[in-house]
């Protein structure tokens, strides 16, 4: 099926699967709203031990940018700190004394959310809307500060590697949503409506065992097929997030386009994506009580205007 | 008792109500201890509703900094969007275009943790730590990312405008353990360990009201009495926070001694500190539904050595 | 006359006193073009006595800008620092230590020259181009490291204020062709082809003396009125700076147009205008010598596609 | 003789060279003292042609910097643009438009000065400073902003490579205070007391042309002997520069010493360093006129407190 995957059905299929004015003209939430008020409460009594886990990369300098679309690496430096104490400098009474820290950094060059600004293509991004409100000030509409009150909900991890048996998927490795079912199948777990769908390639595991990014950032990968648009359009998933840089396997499936399943899912079906998470120890976890779903809470900060945000997704199970 | 607050008393206060060594020489996470997977299931169990409310201000250049201390309000900039596409810069394959952007701040700029190695006097941190470790390369001890995996819990509001009948504290009220308790016995929940305490005093309701931050950063605001330092110890309290730039009444009790809670609480205790939480929003839900207690999740981003961190608190109700 | 500028005549001007094309369509310098080898080693024999004078304000958070159309002031961070060396964070071999800093600033923050890429109108830049060439990645022409061989001339000082024996010009003080001359005359100096023009207005002075930078970004100024557009043209002036934030009378002269000598002279004529000087030493050397010429050098920063460049102007006597 | 120098020798030397007290004990400008008024007087009687070429590597991503020391190439970004203004952002009265931008970078990350506080060994800095006053809040002493006058003066260029008629000198290669008096006599120019002495080792063209900065910071590399303490001390040199990251060779002439040179003449000798200079079109021009003398001129921003500063070194010919 892949040799007809090109520039023209990318665009059938965004319109195919669309969401657009399904929540209405002015909805800048897109499959965040399959995530219900009861789902979110169904979600809560999934914990059974109180163990949480974080699926954040650090941030820092020894992050995976190399400078590809003018990312960087977060650049942490310090406002006041203790060497400063000891050199006299504080004086305030009581010898209270402080450190203070500022960061400069790309939104998307860590764990991150992307907003529903982040990709577009003729002109028009999510429901509709001119990529003319997107200037230097910022996006004007489907930015990440509309979804501050997410993102809250059931997670379900699909470990793939731990799935096939390998330690990773290999670079280029593209996973179909037939892939998607039997992991969970495999895992116990059945995929819902409203679901944050977390996908482990094992990409990552094998960056931090090489110690070497080289690659990661826009080179081959291992990633889900443009055939997962249906599947998770069809699904209602609010949410998928993977290990990767990019979601999607690359070299893409076809040359004619550059990311299908973003300009498929985030453009028109409006879903969120979330990008290089650390899934390794959400692995280990969820191998060792056999439980794949959690509650999963991962609060994008509300930056106005943003078109993306860097996050500290948390595993509750 | 006031008159009898300076910075011997101060000191005194802070090696009683100190955590040093209570759960090992090389714990970096203080209080949280408190929160444990007993007490965090037990949290995961409060929600009745499935409503999501966010504590976080906007993070963007209305922020409320005005250069005290160094700190500037959130520098937002785009390293791509729609104008660009609009002026032919991308030329990925298939029409793919997108936006992309980048933000300087100081972490403590906003809805924000302290670290533990936020505050300090005689050249130690919390633990026994020498404030050597804290230097331009960020903290190599009590760092924010040593609680990556937190902070979940079991959430108060303790709500004193909406207690005391009036649109916000004056400033330079001093809230008392008594006004704690008493606020939360008028509204029905009782203060438990590990709790992760929120203290309305009004102050960001005004200046939202009078569009204004003046005197917010650092002038006159109503806080808590360093005499809650006891309390706080006592009752095994996991994190306090508030709608106020420094938790700590302004002036302090003492000239003797700036932010004397943070001397004993947060470097003694091992508290963590939340501040300019916005809580209008959940002052309103808890009206609502008349239910002071909540899951509540507040995740850092796990910044390398960094002396604290902006965050999203979401409390789910 | 003045009632008849308007958003028509200004676009006439700006056809009228157009250099395009004058030297080449690829050019990229406009009126620095005046500024030929001959003339720059004339402008080296006019010092005699050796003496030096920086017109550059210095960078720091104490400058002018108040958040006007984004702008910040230079926020300076140490990347290493004494402190550090005290802390024994710094383990070089025989007991080398050292300091490194960084900086983020806007460009025209301070005491700046802009680029022919700072302003345009009807969808063109100087030169006939294409607006669409400054894009988030910067300017692909008419760019500051454009002139990274310059801006080396004669200067002169028309120091205003002195003339008219005032402390500073009024805001909204006009400085129409006439003053220029005559004040040039009373000093004892002539303007010629290829000068780089030094107007003090006195408003950086008024703002220092009463420590506040009240207004000065983009607030009632005193400034050239539209009108010194065919005199700038007429007399080929390389470039013209003034110790205001903006050159121009403010309020503009016509409300149909902002700016509107920058419209005509910047964007037609190919002017380069600098911005913020401090001028107040050299006033000072300028009378004491009565010299009001001398050899400048204000060499831009080369920062590839910028829109403007902060300076170190040096006047030498 | 290279075997005798170590960590004893170096600080030996560092105090027979030395001018602290020299020029007074407020003294902040160093070896820029040897720059009268006079010798820059004589100096602007150099150039013949009126021909400028800046020394200037361009600011951008494509720099010299890989990480080493926290130090990263610097971050242009736009804060307006083309883009904008096609979206119809920017509402100006009669169409005016605009371009704004904006840098982050360290401030030695490119072509550079050098300030006195820069470095330091045993608490000192130049002139019997205590290190302490260097902090997170900048340096109190000896900053960049304390030489805002300068650098004027007549400027010599030692083109090594062409002396040597080599493309560059080869990494490790040790240039010795024989070899620079040879150099200079061969192009027929005499080195002078307050002369701003330009080393060229061809290490920056090999660099361009291998399209690589592989090994430039901080790798192996031609560069000055630490015996050139004593020659730049008795010739009263003002200030030296190169096209390397670091003016010396590397590795050091002893492993007991990093850069000894730094910790001898720019420590107690208070010279003036410049680091990254692109030096390939001043060797053109040079060679063309045979003159390898010219009126320089490198004013550094005068950015409060800062350690170093980016310039743009102008040679006038």
């Amino acid at each position: 099926m892949t040799e007809e995957i090109n520039a023209r059905t990318v665009r059938e299929w965004g319109e195919r699967y669309s969401n657009w004015g399904r929540w209405g003209s002015d909805d800048q939430r897109g499959t965040l709203n399959f995530i219900t008020p009861e789902r979110i409460l169904a979600a809560t009594a999934i914990p059974r031990s109180g163990r949480v886990i974080s699926c954040a990369l650090p941030f820092d300098h020894k992050g995976p940018q190399t400078g590809v679309g003018g990312r960087y690496n977060p650049i942490h430096t310090m406002l006041a700190d203790g060497g400063d104490a000891l050199c006299g400098a504080q004086n305030l009474p009581g010898g209270f004394q402080y450190a203070d820290d500022a960061i400069a950094m790309p939104l998307q060059c860590g764990t991150q959310w992307d907003a529903l600004s982040h990709v577009f293509y003729d002109g028009k991004m999510y429901n509709d809307r001119d990529i003319s409100l997107v200037t230097s000030r910022g996006a004007r509409a489907n930015s990440i500060d509309q979804i501050k009150d997410g993102v809250v909900g059931r997670g379900v991890l699909l470990d793939l590697p731990r799935f096939t048996r390998n330690r990773w998927l290999e670079d280029g490795s593209r996973i179909l949503p037939g892939d998607l079912d039997a992991c969970a199948e495999a895992f116990g777990v059945t995929i819902e409506p409203g679901d944050i769908v977390i996908v482990r390639t094992g990409m990552m595991t094998r960056c931090k065992e090489s110690r070497s990014w080289e690659g990661y950032c826009g080179g081959p990968a291992p990633g889900l097929s443009v055939l997962c648009a249906r599947w998770i359009y069809e699904r209602e998933i609010a949410a998928i997030a993977t290990d990767t840089w990019g979601v999607e396997v690359l070299p893409n499936e076809t040359t004619d386009c550059f990311q299908p399943l973003h300009m498929i899912s985030l453009r028109n079906t409006g879903l969120l994506l979330g990008e290089i998470f650390d899934l390794d120890a959400l692995s280990e976890a969820c191998a060792e009580d056999r439980r794949y779903e959690f509650l999963f809470v991962a609060a994008p900060l509300p930056i106005t205007g943003a078109v993306g945000s860097p996050i500290n997704p948390l595993a509750i199970k």
